[in-house]
């Protein structure tokens, strides 16, 4: 049997993760793999309630407890949804994993690196991703194509200083150098979200036969074509 | 104006910490002194929430997601309710607090124990108790009280093995040894739980009396007239 492999897409707001997650995840399946896709938060019948505590516009809360929240979610949806696709050998397409909290709770609220290292250690009991995409746009950009989308939620409502230092820090994450101090966020590469979203998909799907050629480098064969 | 003090109430199902809690803050109004009561998991909105996830007895979950939600609720009480409450020099006491996430998610549980205290410190802040007074009853005999008064919760419910193992780390916790390793839990006191609650709270107001005499050396006073 195959092998299941973890790709989680990553990235500010209005990114395109979504779509090119679904694109890439059509691709995959035309080419006979098991394909399962997630999202975080939710996923399990308690990640979604902690979503809806998560993004309801009305609840504050402190960004303390913003991050564990998103971890307790997490540590559902590795142990029920992940880790079992993975050991049946399907691929596994993340929309957001951990690499959002470095993002949003590190970079973006302040909170100290080694506790959410640790924490997050709790939430996805050393689970790495065989490869993470950061999809990069400028993060007025994204920030603008979701809110316009569907209004702002209660993490787009955090104001342009946050989505900065967001935007930031998922740009240094596909770094050498800050991969290497992180070793528990496996290989991260940064990919151009400007185009369409076809284009786009060519990128991935080039970075994905690059990075990992035994399982998807019959998806550059078929862009080739 | 005189400085807030954090005691908390810790042990087993079934000690009598509510019982024990709500005593000692009736003697400390009759005091004059200004005293709120708290308890974990709860006490503000979003805690509240949590609360009806974690002790629902439908929900299954994992322990880290457990884990997690039980500190996502500590982060916003501790900012919201304690924190200020301390600075405004009010007695805060707490039924309950990490001391249980010590017992029950690393004893109880098995969860790493590195990894949780970091992200307990992510809850607390840092915010260390002036006392923790652990009431000491046999582990049968305190879930053979808890259960019969209002039938088992989520976390009653699960096996005599696992309360064997809760009770022991409260034990535990009071020793020397323990709390020289564990300087983010205060002092610890272990109480004798056993007898009427009269009997009880005299043994809890001789230890704060003995322990924080500036505050608390009246109860001993009282107890003596």
């Amino acid at each position: 049997m195959q092998a299941g492999r973890l790709i989680v897409f990553e990235g500010p707001e209005g990114a395109g993760k979504t779509t090119q997650l679904r694109l890439l995840a059509s691709a995959l399946e035309r080419a006979g793999r098991r394909v399962i896709t997630l999202r975080e938060p939710g996923g399990t019948p308690l990640g979604d309630s902690i979503r809806a505590l998560l993004l309801d516009t009305v609840h504050e809360m402190t960004p303390e407890a913003e991050a564990l929240l998103f971890m307790a979610s997490r540590a559902e949806i590795v142990r029920l949804k992940v880790d079992p696709a993975l050991v049946d050998g399907v691929i596994v397409l993340m929309d957001r994993f951990f690499l959002s909290t470095y993002a949003y709770q590190i970079a973006g609220r302040g909170l100290d690196e080694n506790q959410i290292r640790q924490a997050n250690a709790i939430a996805t009991g050393g689970l790495i991703p065989d490869l993470t995409i950061v999809i990069d746009v400028p993060p007025s950009d994204g920030l603008a194509r979701a809110t316009a989308r569907r209004g702002p939620d209660r993490m787009e409502r955090s104001g342009d200083d946050f989505h900065s230092r967001v935007s930031a820090a998922f740009s240094l994450f596909a770094t050498d150098d800050w991969q290497r101090k992180h070793p528990e966020c496996g290989p991260i590469v940064k990919v151009d979200g400007a185009g369409a979203p076809p284009e786009v998909q060519a990128r991935i799907a080039g970075a994905l036969a690059q990075k990992l050629p035994t399982e998807f480098g019959m998806l550059a064969d078929a862009h080739v074509k």
